[in-house]
Parts: C-alpha cells; structure tokens; sequence
C-alpha cells in the first residue's frame, strides 16, 4: 500500500542552491521498511551545514538535495518493528538518519560516530536510497533515529535543538561545564546562542559569550551570559588570558584567530570546535597547547540518546530557545537571509498547512 | 661562608653552541639561601631541549648558558629549611627549579604549568639570578624541585627520567594509559623509548611504536612495543586507521604528517604531542577531530610530585631506560652525536671524578 501523501521538498539542484534557487519537487524517499517512520513535517530549524551542503562546500553534494535535520513533526505512519513511536507521536529526527547498528560506536550509544553514519540529507542508506531532509511536507527515517518529543516543549523549539541544541550540548558536558567551571561560547549564533543558555542551564560559574563585536552583546547577556568579549577589540586576548577551563567554538569561518582564543585557556583547558570550516583551521605552534597542559578537540552532534535527553532537560528547566518562525513556502529567502547572518537565532522553517491541520 | 666547591660547567656562548663550540667555565650560581640544595652532579641526561635552547631555536637564550635539566648527583650542601632532603642523600632535579609556589597551579601538585616556573636553565630566579643547568660539577637549586632517588635505581638510570621520562609519563597516565587501551609512541628516541617502556609498564593492551624507517624496529620491540609502524611505507595511515586510543608525540619536527596521525585514532581518541618544534605545526582540518569527536594535546614536564612517582614506579617495576654513558668531559661531541640522531637511546653524561669519589 503507497502512502496516502506525496515527498514533497525544496530541492537544491546544484552549488547555486543558497542564491534562492532552491525549487519545490517531489522525490522518491528511502524504500519503506517496518523499522521506519514516515513524519509529517511541521517544523524544521535552518542550520550552517544546509548552507555548506546546499553549496558543496564540504565535498560535491548529491544533487538534487532536500537539505534540512532539525525536523519536528507528527509520525503519520510507523513501521511494525518500531516499538518506541506511536501513530499519531510528536517527533524529531536530528541530522543523523542511519548507522550500521553493530559498531563499537553503535552499541555505545555513539552512533554519530559510526563510520557507516547516514545523514539525514544527502547520504545514502544500505539499500542505496538517498537520503532527502525536513525542508519538505514529509520526511521518512529510520525510526532508531526519530526521537519523541516530550510534552512541555512545542515543536518549533524542539527542532532546532535536533542538531544545533544537541552539537553544542555534547561539548559541555562532555568536558565538565557546570559549577565551578568558567566557560566560553564563540560564535553567537544558532549554535552559540545554545551554548550560553545550556552553559547557564547547567549552572557553570561564568559564561562568556565571545563575539566579533559588540552587536549581539545585549541579546548574549540575556540568554544568561555573565560576560561578554569582543574580538575587534584590540588586547581582548590578553585582557582575558588564562580565565576559561572550556571553549566551544561554534564558528566556521577557517581564519578565526585560534592562537588567540588558545590564550583564554587556563591550565588543562580544553577549546573544542563544533563548527566546520571548509578549509583548514590556522597553523599553530604546539607551545601553545604544551605550555598549559591544553587540548583542543572536535566534537560532532550527538546520539539519538543524548537528544532525548537534552529535550527531556529543556521541559524540565523550561529552556526556551530563540527561535525565528519562517513560513517553508519562503525558503529560498530564508536561506539568503540565514547566509547573511540575519538569524536571531534560529530560524524554523514552518509548514503553515500541517500546524494548522494539527490544531484543527 | 662560601661553598668548598667552585661551579664550573660547559657554557654555550652563542647559537653555534650545538656544533662542538661550548666551553667549560665557572659561573656565579643562584644567591644561597635556606631553601636550597647543592648538588654535586655525577650524572647528568642529554635531552632535546638542551640542543633547541644551545642554538636559541625556541627564543634567544641567556648566554653563557650551561645547559642539561636532568641531573642526578648527591646533596653536598642543604638549607636549614629543607625537610625532605639530607646531605648526602641521592638526588635529583628536572626541568623546572622554580614557581610561585603559592598560585592555583602550584597548590594542586601541578607547578609545571604555573606562569612564574623557572627553568632549571636559561631561566632567572625571581631574585635575579640566572640558572645553569647540569653539564656541570656542581649544581644550586630550590629544594623543592629537588627529589630523592629510591634506592633500586642507579643515579645513570634515575638521570634521563627527570625530564624525559616524566614528559611521556604523564600524558600517558592522565589520558588512561593502562589495561584496555591501545596506545601509540610517535618516536623512538630518547623520550619515545621511555613512552614504550611506560605504556608497557602500565599493561596497555598494544604499545605501537611509529617512526619513519624501520631502523629501530628490533629495539621498539625489545622495548615492549607490540607492533611497529615506518610512516615512510605508503599507505601506513589507511592500514592503521582508527587503531588507537592515544597517541604520544615524541617528535618536534614541525613538518610530521599530523593528519595522517589522526587517522590512526580511533573515535574520542587523543594525540598528545610533548615534543616542541621550533616552529608551527601543520594546518589541519578541523572534521579531523570533530568526525571521531578526538582531541589534540600538548603536556609538559611534570611536578616534582610525578617525578617522585615515577621514580618509585620504576624500582618497584625494575624498569631500566636504554642509556649510554658519556663522559661530562666530552659533551661537545656527545651533543653533537645527539643533534645527528645516534642516542639509542638517552646519553647520559657522567662526571667519572664524582662517581669514583662517591664509589670510594
């Protein structure tokens, strides 16, 4: 039996997708299996790597592309197999959509680390279907890979933390943010906006929000930043030298001054960049990182795991994000405006039809 | 009243120092005072850093200056104040000789990493005095980086782990190093021979040794290695790849093909590098380590707390470093020997008059 609904999405055709030129088509989604989901899209966040994707600036995208991972909707048809997801459940899936199930990785709950990793666009799953994202009607996943989304959180905040809530969240607890810490958050945008409120959230000493100039510096205080360092500022490095034991670096741009934020750094901190440059990040000198017993590392998204329970936290602190609603009918401009920096700070594509059939 | 002894020792001049040009010297030692030990040298380790800082390659250094930071002897001379040391006693002193002793670092056993440290050459005490290191007869320094050598290690043997040693041990111990893990030693030298007989030590599942040719195969073995990898045979990183939990970098060359070593990590793997190269290390791509979530490092010397510790590890354990004995008097050609790689594997110098007075 087909599905009584067509996959619909915005296609990327090729590297000049993020100039408006995204076109509404259907697609063919990944052959149907009775471990899968069909979720009818509401809502779906716009994240950096749809942009980066959309123009193959991480390697040749597989065109056409739906891009789109921070998919919030209604399961409209689950398969017989899947026992954590019910008809009619709200739920996410994130930007990961498969995984080989047997790795090390996997049977660790660190799937997104499975080197047979299946995004949720542009990839390919084992039958050889490719992979279409959430700026689209409807969305097919592996159901291992959809999460439900808990009550006290709507759909539209709930997507963006998907894959930018569940990135930077990783980072911090992974590496000690809480009392007693004092961290820092580059880049203040989609990604780091989620790091200030998680940082605050978990209750580290001081959160600093660290930005090229000072125009996000109110918004920053706001969302629960005690500090704020603007990086035009001359002497900004040495000012703050050695006063963070964690920095996540949530910017993308490959000539970020790197030496500099090292500086920040206290003995044994560690400087963790989740945001993905398209080219290599500055050369350094190795004395940076020796002379105080510092690391820098990398870290990527998270596992179905880790996002259930970062969204049972966000009801439970009542975490809000800020969000931009964005019909999907105008993605193509939102998209140009997400490229110039415009978000504050999450935009969240809305599918205006199936939120108002939800409320009917 | 002044010391019954003078203190004379190999001074580098000037850059060219490292090509047989130091010449033996009397120097001014540090001021006395009540916290100081003199220590009659009868062995002192040929290391790295002596070479670097002799041809002022990481910053111009303090000429004359009398290099050698790993420096075993016998405490001839001991302020009132020291408690932990009594004349005649068998000791030793590192890298460092001085710190604050009063900061965040120095209060949690970790004065290696406070900003005031004092290196036990080419550095200045905070009352002025310069510091001169162990290519000498006699050696002044603070007690408290002076550490008793256990009975059950040789003074030859105790010398090359002041410094080199405790520089591979303590990214290893703190990074897990131990039962499970498989670990790799970048470098078969001087401080990559004792990160084979460390991981080793500490029951580490695979102990990989990596150099560029095959030349030292037979002794990483010997040493404890369970598998040697030559970087000059293709293909060496994809044959390896995601084989390691840790990796020590022993290396300073600042041209090492870093990203080929991340290759070898395996997901949440580190790559700690302790070697320091004169110059920048090689740009790398950041999703090298966001892909596996893996973090780069750098670790410097350690505390005489670890020193202490390893020290009694290696009586315990009957560890013995592979040295070879030259004589104090010819240091000119042994750092010559040592600039062109012929160490197998830590020169050690041996002042042959205070060894036939101590065996008297």
């Amino acid at each position: 039996m087909s599905a009584p609904y067509k996959f619909q999405g915005w296609m990327g055709l090729d590297k000049n997708a993020t100039e408006g030129k995204m076109v509404w088509q259907e697609y063919e989604p990944k052959t149907w299996t009775e471990d899968d989901v069909d979720i009818k899209v509401t809502h779906c966040g716009i994240c950096g790597s749809d942009l980066h994707t959309l123009r193959s600036g991480w390697g040749q995208s597989l065109y056409p592309c739906c891009v789109g991972h921070e998919i919030a909707g209604i399961a409209v048809k689950v398969g017989k197999n899947v026992k954590h997801v019910k008809l009619g459940d709200r739920v996410g899936v994130g930007a990961q959509s498969g995984s080989c199930l047997d790795c090390e990785e996997c049977l660790n709950c660190q799937e997104h680390y499975c080197t047979s990793m299946v995004g949720t666009y542009n990839g390919k799953y084992s039958d050889g279907s490719k992979s279409y994202g959430g700026y689209a009607d409807y969305c097919r996943a592996p159901a291992h890979f959809v999460v439900k989304i808990p009550d006290g959180i709507s759909l539209a905040e709930a997507a963006p933390m998907l894959c930018g809530g569940i990135t930077v969240w990783n980072p911090l607890v992974h590496n000690g943010a809480g009392p007693g810490k004092k961290v820092g958050i580059v880049g203040v945008g989609g990604l780091g906006h989620f790091g200030i409120l998680w940082a605050k959230a978990l209750g580290c000493d001081e959160v600093v929000a660290i930005s090229r100039t000072n125009s996000k510096k109110e918004d920053a205080l706001k969302m629960g930043a005690t500090k704020f360092i603007a990086t035009e500022e001359s002497g900004w490095n040495k000012k703050n030298a050695r006063s963070l034991d964690l920095i996540v670096s949530t910017v993308s741009n490959p000539n970020m001054p790197l030496a500099q934020y090292f500086q920040l750094l206290r003995t044994n901190g560690q400087f963790i960049q989740v945001g993905a440059p398209e080219d290599k990040i500055p050369a350094f000198s190795a004395f940076a990182l020796i002379a105080k017993g510092c690391k820098m590392g990398g870290s990527c998204i998270g596992s179905p795991a880790d996002i259930s329970k970062i969204l049972q936290f966000t009801a439970e602190k009542q975490i809000h994000p800020i969000i931009q609603e964005r019909p999907l009918t105008d993605a193509n401009e939102a998209v140009i405006d997400m490229d110039n920096g415009k978000a504050r700070y999450r935009y969240v594509l809305v599918n205006e039809k199936h939120v108002k059939e939800l409320k009917a």
